[in-house]
């Protein structure tokens, strides 16, 4: 049963249930390893640069913590999570002006878990929901197993365009659609936000035609430049809310939550026995532990200096070596820029290329439900990761890849067989 | 939004997935509050007894961890887990007769993670399944969230009813059961194994009946008394296997695995990069250590002798004051207890009366589908979390409670109203 490198034929292949032809795998994750080369420059992954964290202080607070919490840590845990974690996301709430109490919260593995643990709750097959397009692809993936009828709302600067929203709202009628998932602050994969004037409409339109909003809320704090502008949570209590300690301190702790009103909590609590019986109480010690007795704001303001630096550079790299025919987010915080090159380039043919040239992106079609042939011609590069050098000489690698497909096809434009 | 004690209108009551109404809470998670009372004695939870854990040297070895992995263990990690722990997993395996490579692997938030995993890819709603019945509660809750149609076998003191089974198969045919899932060893909720001579039957059955097997086997290391049977897996290369670390370390840092043919593994992959991206890497890191570093055979010695006298406690007890129709199991290893009461005794009525006399228990319908009427009159308890006396004291608390429903019902019967 060893990996042999020969085709292991499936005696199952007709058992899987109907869901997982719908699923596919993300190239995010398939690239992980891809990543991990130190001769590859990855521009694909999220992975927040979490090497400003004082490992010697987080050792011992670990070491402290084991022993001050006992057993209680390293047994099962309440499902829905510690009552002094639930106190400490109270807080941090509080920052973002919205006004929560521990009996609001269910903690969960990462914001990822919430999102599986909404579209069993929520999507039966053909359920209608509604994301930016282009999104998280953590999302539809999440989302697909459950086998939605996923409609996009593309974005602008200043995020999903709320008029085009208003159109699909009124061909679906009120109480249509499931929900409508948004990442309205520095949105994965294009690093805008939504604007005030937007947000406000969507909370009236929420309420015209029953829509639940659920907001994803990963990046709030990574913020650059510009003024901060509130939580869709913050101004209307029926929107369920999704925070995580990954951007603000570390993924590996996989520590995320759901505020959500009382009825919903009670469904999503039975869903999480199902799915995992509790989170890990050692993993939950260690968040409160950092929230309380650490300088996490002065941590994260050494994460965000070093963000601002890679964003500069890698939007001043796509100036200098990017065609004149390529467009490009200019996120004010977050971790991403979105990139659309001219339609008749294929990113994720370039991806293979680009690979042989040492870098690695998101092909933008994987930002888009898996039926829909939007995005080929646009991608998702990360500046969260690499130090800026590394970041210029990847935009270079890629602009090299991108110009050479870009000469044949200006021949097929010159010649008359290609429209520009 | 705060918890008011107030009733709070569910806004979004049509909105939730069909699937929602066929599942329910866990009986074993809602006591887990009342279980955390000083006054209560706990019968329901399969909480091992972790207070032989050497917290100093957990404290000292997650310290050294955390410094020696560096970034690796808090950043996001593999979706199928750290090459490490497989490695660990691996040898662990090794000892039971099974010879795997890492690749056969996916390290998982428990092996109830695992049950939800396999849910996902197998189960359409309306899906034959086969499960022992009674069998355990938290897989019960993982597969119904998928809406299988659950047939149950029964089982005695050698396990699951291998002839009831296979006149089950018959009705069926061939390929129709998605699967089978067993616990063969020290089974939840009975604590009985599943004979040599059955498992080889088993075996025949589901390749004459292409009946895909999932062994779960958290408790095979638990044994007090009687040799040693093989487990399915050693036995098989087809039969899917569910490991976890729960019982022989901590369940706090939600560390399981499955063990599947690679085909299958693509499909597990990518359906848990869509529910958790990855496990975290510190735990599994934290369980690397633990497994190489420390006298884990030693520790788990002393847990195993604890349960003895526990077991022997319980037994002994349950012979001193349960009433001449209760039967009940008498495990080698594991554990739990299941008990059965004369059918006009409904245990979850019985359980809100033993409550307020302080003892805690898993009333034998939540071991059986939702849509089921059976082990209403039994119970299951636990003998792995309290001290003997405490057990003691239970087993009497329960016993008067019994006494006096008991007393009622014979009344009944001598005066002709109940067949006995």
């Amino acid at each position: 049963m060893a990996e042999t490198g020969l085709i292991q034929f499936d005696d199952w292949v007709d058992f899987y249930a109907s869901r997982v032809e719908s699923m596919r795998t993300s190239a995010v994750r398939d690239l992980f390893a891809a990543a991990s080369r130190p001769d590859i420059i990855s521009l694909s992954g999220g992975m927040p640069d979490i090497r400003v964290l004082p490992l010697d202080q987080l050792a011992e607070l670990a070491a402290k913590a084991i022993v001050s919490e006992g057993v209680a840590g390293l047994q099962y845990g309440d499902t829905t999570g510690r009552i002094q974690i639930k106190e400490v996301v109270c807080n941090l709430m509080r920052d973002l002006d919205i006004h929560i109490s521990t009996g609001d919260l269910i903690i969960t593995a990462g914001a990822q878990q919430a999102l599986d643990l909404l579209g069993k709750a929520f999507i039966d097959p053909g359920d209608v929901i509604i994301t930016e397009g282009p999104t998280y692809l953590g999302a539809l993936q999440a989302f697909s197993a459950y086998q939605p009828d996923i409609r996009t709302i593309e974005f602008d600067s200043d995020g999903m365009r709320i008029d085009l929203l208003e159109e699909e709202l009124e061909r679906l009628g009120p109480g249509v659609a499931k929900f409508l998932y948004t990442v309205p602050t520095f949105n994965n994969p294009g690093g805008v936000t939504m604007s005030l004037e937007r947000r406000r409409r969507l909370i009236e339109l929420s309420h015209q035609y029953e829509l639940m909003i659920i907001e994803d809320d990963p990046y709030s704090r990574l913020r650059f430049d510009g003024e901060p502008v509130p939580s869709l949570r913050s101004m209307d209590e029926r929107v369920i809310y999704l925070g995580t300690v990954s951007k603000i301190f570390a993924p590996g702790l996989r520590t995320g939550w759901i505020i959500s009103p009382l009825p919903i909590r009670g469904k999503l609590n039975m869903i999480k026995q199902g799915a995992d019986l509790s989170g890990s109480p050692i993993c939950q010690v260690l968040v409160e532990h950092y929230f309380t007795e650490m300088d996490w704001r002065g941590t994260l303001d050494k994460a965000r200096a070093k963000y601002i630096e890679r964003r500069d550079a890698m939007l001043a790299a796509l100036e200098e070596f990017f065609p004149p025919e390529a467009q490009w987010t200019h996120p004010q915080g977050g971790l991403f820029v979105w990139v659309t090159l001219p339609e008749y380039l294929d990113t994720a043919k370039l991806l293979s290329v680009a690979l042989e040239n040492g870098v690695t992106f998101v092909p933008g079609d994987g930002c888009y439900p898996a039926d829909s042939d939007r995005g080929r011609s646009s991608m998702r590069i990360a500046f969260c990761y690499e130090e800026p050098e590394k970041i210029r000489e990847a935009i270079r690698r890629l602009s090299l890849v991108i110009a050479d497909r870009l000469d044949l096809y200006r021949a097929f434009i010159n010649a008359g067989a290609l429209k520009p």
